[in-house]
Parts: structure tokens; C-alpha cells; sequence
């Protein structure tokens, strides 16, 4: 069974620790104590295959640090960047990615949804003051006010329609205009205040496509760093195989056999379209629809 | 089978309506557009068995409304307000929502959880300045850096560990300090950046009651508006009954089998412990188990 991408990391949050300032000093004081090597947001040395870690005492921080966790009993630590600019999506940092194991992956992307939400969380949503840090990296604590201010992370659920059964099935596959060309995937969209999954799933399969689901299964779960989405992957059934495509969010939407899948997962020539990258959970929907669905 | 609470509304979310300045316009102008009856957060009347509305058109508002959507044709607004502080889970308020169908419980979640979002996030976080609500109430703009902030779904994995199968079956149930005396319910926590659902259930067992599960297994899930999170329940099984309970987490925790929770969520005289309350999910999930698992 194919694991979603960036799920797998061997890291041990030490939870506990965060709350004891003392515990963080001495992880931080540790000799083998680790920092992330990033280069704004992107993992430096990550294209051969692994993330860079520097041993903390070998390096000078201008910055605070966040308490990622251990890895085989070592503190593995992220230095903060304040002023850090999401660089979204380049084709280099996908490459990096692709060449990282799982769970090194994981633990990136752990590091740059909390990276990146310090970068813009800097002041209190309640009141406007400029926050602190607390619970060694995994909090913001408002001065005036005093609210306490952790990491979004939003979930979205991400799914296929299905139309018929076994060997006649199909499933919706869709575009965004900015897609590669040639690449659908799975629609998606954020899940709302006051809906469950499967609610979440059926609108947006309902405002995307037109299709109408019932019977909403879920299959899979995946963090996304970009920012910080929890991605939930889900199938509907359909009686109804008519589209009524929303241009504003797709670019084009179609109906694809279980044959059409398999070809574009294997990248054959000739397939009818691109599939969506293997570190995308929508890849994880594909595979696991041919054969377990 | 049983529905989680707070799932089943019936709002139309009328997402591309949000977009359109003339569309809310002229849903707002509607004779027969309504606003939903609050006190602060408490719906007013619910305890009668229904949502209260009232026609905006016989009422003055003085503060911003927002889209809830649709119902039956019918517009519905909710009005926002920027000092309303969160009275959490009073008797009164549950009781209320207790007599609500659950239909109408999803949409004053949903409403509550917006009004509850704004009255929290005035600043914009990425740099102090007080915002504008955008989007028909679905969002608020900073005119200062042009940040745009979407209202916040927590995820929270609430779960069962499950040790033995068939008959032989038990599960950990938990009770946290500031339950009603004799409730317990399934363990809960946060899901982090970083986690798949199922990394998140692993390390919320293993912290709170020194358990190891695998073959985690989601079930269900719902939406909590205290203040907004998404509750995603699931089972995982274990093959070691040792328990190791976070005392900062859990006043106490154990093993209950298939006769105890059944007895448990009968309200039998004599039950081990008492249940949690139906709208909760985590009644869905002990139910759930009884009868499939
Ligand atoms: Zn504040
Ligand atoms: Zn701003």
C-alpha cells in the first residue's frame, strides 16, 4: 500500500518538553542538539536524497528556535526566519522533495508550516500587538491581551467522484489553469466552519462539478506545507454522470476509466492525461482507487 | 446508523454568491431573507426545539451581517459581532442544543463559529492592522498589507485504542478535570502541522496513555463550534494493555469492555462510567464500536 507523501517522519515531537522551559534548554545545550539546514524555505541538500542538519554549537543564531523534536534521541531544532518569504512551488524544490525519503519529508514539512506561520503570524489577531514566541517554537503569546495563538492548519478535502462499478467505473479528474500542462488530479477545497468531511466533500464536488455523491469514504490523510493544509482524501459515489463545470476555479474536468488511470500512472505515451505528482495525495487516491475500489 | 451531531444542515453555503457584491446585495434586499436569533452566542429559542429567524427586513442592524447561505430558497444572514466574548458550554446552552434537530445544531455551529472567528480576528496577523470583513462575512482583508484571512478549522483526532477483538474487545476511555463528575470519552488532542491524521492519533495515544496503536482506522466526523474545530474520530488497535496516563492531560483513564460501554451509553443505574453527551461524536464513535467494530 502506497503511504501519502510527506507522512513518515521518525520524528518524536517530545510534546512535553515544549512546556518546560528548562527541558528545551538543556535539548538546546545537548552537544549533538541539530538545526535544520534551510536556505529561507527550501531544505538545503535536500536534491541528494536527505535534509542537512548542522550541530547547533557549530553554528551563531540571530533568530529564535523552534523545538521540532528527536530523531533516534537527538533535538532537532529550526532556526525561525521572521522576515521569510513563502516561495511556493518552484520545480526546484519539488525535485528536492521527490528525492527525499518519506520521512524526511515529513519532517520538512513539519519545519516549514511552522516556519512559514511565524513569518506571517507575527501580531495578535485579537488585539494588533506585536506577539512572542512560547512553547519553544510551537505557540505566539500576546502581551496585551494575553491570547494565546497556535499553528493553522486547514484542513481540505480532496476526492474523486465515482460513476458505475467495477469494471465500468469512472471517476472526475480536473485542471486548475495553473497546473502544468496536461496534468488533472483530483478536485479539492477547504473544508468550512460548521461542516464534517463528508458534508465538505459533497459541496464542493457539488460547486466544482456538478456531481451530486452520496456514500463518502474516506481513504487517506496527508499533511501539505503549503502552507499548512491537512489534506483528506475521500471517494462519493454518483448516479449521475453529467458535469457542470465552474470555470472560475477549473479549467477543464472529465470523466476517466480505470484504463485512463492506470496509463496516466504509468506515464504511458498517449495517456490522456498527466497524473499529479507522486508526493500529492492525489497520486495515493489514483493508485488506491485501481486496485482497492 | 447514527449521525454525528452537528451534521445534517441544511444551508446552501452559496459559495459563489460570497464573490458578488450585487448577488449579497440582492439577497440582503429580499423580503424573505432572514437573520438567525442570537444572544451573544446563544440561539435564542432552541431550547423550543428550532432555530429562531427573524425577517431582516423588520430589524435594525447595526453591526455587519454575514452569508450563512440558503435555506429552502431563503437567504440567511447572521449578524457579526466584534465584542461578543465566547460564553463556553453553559447547561443552558447545551440543553439547547440537545433539543435542536440536528440539521439545525450543523447551521448554528456553522454560524457560531463565524461569529466567534471575527470577534477574534480584527488584526490582521501578518502585521497589526485592523481588517475589513470581505467575502459577505467569509473573510476579513487587510488594508495595510493586503493580507487575506479565511476563518480557522482546528483539526482535533479523537480516537479509541482498541485492545483484543470480538467479544474480548475493551477500549481506554479518559476523563479530563473539567468533565461533569463520572464522564468519560474517548481521548482527544490537536492535530500539528507536519501529521497525517493517523500520525496524529498514534501520537495522541502514546502521550496521553503511554499506548501504541496501529492499524489506525477513521470512522467518522463532525464539526465542534467551541470555538471551530473538526472532529475526526477513529480507532486504532494495540496489542499491549499497559497504560501510562498523562496526568496534565487525564485525571484518570481505562480499559472498558463491550458491557460497560453498552451499559455506559444506556445509562444503565451502576454503569462504570457515565457517557458523553449524544451531539459529541465521541457518543457516535462508542456506538459506532458496539456495533461494528
Ligand atoms: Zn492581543
Ligand atoms: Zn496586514
Amino acid at each position: 500500500m502506497t503511504l501519502p507523501g510527506f507522512t513518515g517522519s521518525l520524528l518524536d515531537r517530545a510534546d512535553e518538553a515544549r512546556h518546560d522551559e528548562a527541558v528545551v534548554g538543556a535539548m538546546r545545550a545537548d552537544p549533538d542538539a541539530l538545526l535544520l539546514d534551510m536556505d529561507g524555505l527550501h531544505p538545503i541538500g535536500a536534491e541528494q536524497g536527505a535534509l542537512g542538519w548542522t550541530r547547533l554549537r557549530h553554528v551563531t543564531i540571530e533568530t529564535e528556535l523552534a523545538l521540532l523534536g528527536t530523531i533516534e534521541g537527538t533535538p532537532r531544532f529550526v532556526a525561525l526566519q521572521p522576515g521569510v518569504s513563502a516561495v511556493r512551488r518552484t520545480p526546484e524544490l519539488f525535485a528536492a522533495i521527490t528525492a527525499l525519503p518519506a520521512s524526511d519529508a515529513g519532517t520538512y514539512a513539519t519545519a516549514r508550516s511552522l516556519v512559514d506561520w511565524h513569518a506571517r503570524h507575527g501580531f495578535c489577531a485579537n488585539c494588533g500587538t506585536a506577539t512572542l514566541v512560547f512553547r519553544a517554537g510551537w505557540g505566539r503569546a500576546c502581551p496585551a491581551c494575553h491570547a494565546q495563538h497556535f499553528p493553522r492548519v486547514d484542513p481540505v478535502v480532496i476526492m474523486l467522484a465515482q460513476h458505475g462499478r467495477g469494471a465500468d467505473a469512472r471517476i472526475v479528474v480536473g485542471r486548475q489553469p495553473a497546473f502544468p500542462p496536461g496534468r488533472y488530479s483530483a478536485l479539492a477545497g477547504f473544508l468550512e466552519p460548521g461542516e464534517s468531511i463528508e458534508e465538505a466533500v459533497a459541496r464542493e464536488l457539488k460547486e466544482e462539478a456538478g456531481v451530486t455523491v452520496h456514500s463518502v469514504r474516506y481513504l487517506a490523510s496527508q499533511p501539505w506545507p503549503f502552507p499548512s493544509q491537512l489534506m483528506i482524501a475521500c471517494i462519493g459515489l454518483t448516479d449521475d454522470d453529467a458535469l457542470t463545470i465552474d470555470r472560475t476555479e477549473l479549467e477543464e474536468a472529465f470523466w476517466v476509466t480505470r484504463t485512463e488511470v492506470a496509463a496516466a500512472l504509468a506515464h504511458e505515451p498517449g495517456a490522456r492525461f498527466l497524473p499529479p505528482p507522486p508526493y500529492a495525495i492525489a497520486h495515493t487516491l489514483l493508485s488506491r482507487w485501481l486496485t482497492e475500489a
